[in-house]
């Protein structure tokens, strides 16, 4: 394929990059992620994803004026100390960044996915609807990310939309059948990508058998 | 990156691979995968994943007999009639001969998540413990796919293990503070990567509100 950025360059330089530019995201890049992620794979092929996609100001100012009033109030207002420049407190920085000008993201992707996922919890003891089956909606989040990073554009999987979920469906129209799993906001990064940050692989591995010491 | 194979080509070229050859897997591809994977975002980088690598024949054989009958007790045993030419015939015996092979597949990986998801379902309707938290692993199954699909592995997701779950705590000795997210029989391929069969993007996407007509 013409121009196709490398597949490891990109899973590791994946940064959630939550400082971003005002500037619009041209269509055919939108096209481009959102045909990447509907290539992942689903439980029985059934592909039980939609997309939202929300560039108008309305639409993403409601969306934004929310995820920043509960991104407050759940950190509890706390800032790290000033002169923290530990990984911890600049992670924190970045997403309270992020929530304070969530409203300017130029585009604002929610995955949606069908309540089709019975197993997880009983229906007599289900609170409201059925999950849906996150399994068959993250690998395709997950692609539109790497494509994302593909194409130059920084996004982050953001998840709080969980404390206002049912005024994003009255807002959007959203049907009851299904259920917003991730909202990534996306823009051209102010910043760099680079390395990401994780603990050595051998920390999370286990061989044959599950070993006492992580 | 040397030999850095190309993301949307890989994206787009990811078929779940169920016709895998016997041969072993070589290590420097397993620590690859694996490291593919822990690249991954999760949800405020607590990487809440852990690997179990099985290669060893009792430990496939195990999981690959109870894998079997389970595919056969939730497909009744029906078979697609032998002219049934349509895809979805052929991916029910692709998922059949998958099954039936299990325990020769060289390669399986056990993809687990910490439970650390109370959100999900509130304490006193919980069935047992609460999940793991799908969104903060599944990005990394998503990895581990990839990775596969960029190193010529064979891969695919499977979720059938949440009939055996419990089993497969016990024998491996996974800890009850994790839950098994997917499992993914892994081997050299025995037919072509290709394109994959999916819906229009047009068909999943919606702009600014969700349109009536899906």
């Amino acid at each position: 394929m013409h121009d196709d950025p490398g597949l490891f360059e990109c899973m590791y330089s994946m940064r959630a990059m939550r400082r971003l530019k005002p500037d619009p995201v041209p269509e055919a890049m939108v096209e481009r992620i959102l045909e990447a992620a509907t290539r992942a794979p689903s439980g029985q092929n059934t592909q039980p994803w939609a997309f939202l996609v929300v560039t108008e100001e309305a639409g993403r100012r409601f969306f934004g004026e929310k995820y920043r009033y509960w991104m407050r109030k759940s950190s509890g207002g706390r800032e790290p100390a000033p002169d923290d420049r530990s990984q911890r407190a600049r992670e924190i920085r970045a997403a309270r960044h992020l929530g304070d000008h969530m409203p300017e993201v130029p585009l604002l992707i929610l995955a949606c996915g069908k309540r089709d996922w019975p197993f997880a919890v009983p229906e007599d003891r289900r609170v409201g609807h059925a999950p849906p089956s996150y399994g068959s909606v993250y690998p395709a989040v997950q692609n539109l990310l790497l494509a994302c990073r593909g194409l130059g554009l920084g996004a982050s999987l953001t998840t709080l939309h969980q404390m206002f979920e049912s005024e994003l469906h009255d807002y959007f129209g959203i049907p009851d059948d299904y259920g917003v799993v991730a909202s990534i906001p996306i823009g051209f990064p102010k910043g760099n990508f680079g390395p990401v940050r994780r603990h050595p692989v051998a920390s999370k591995t286990h061989y044959e058998r599950w070993a006492s010491a992580q």
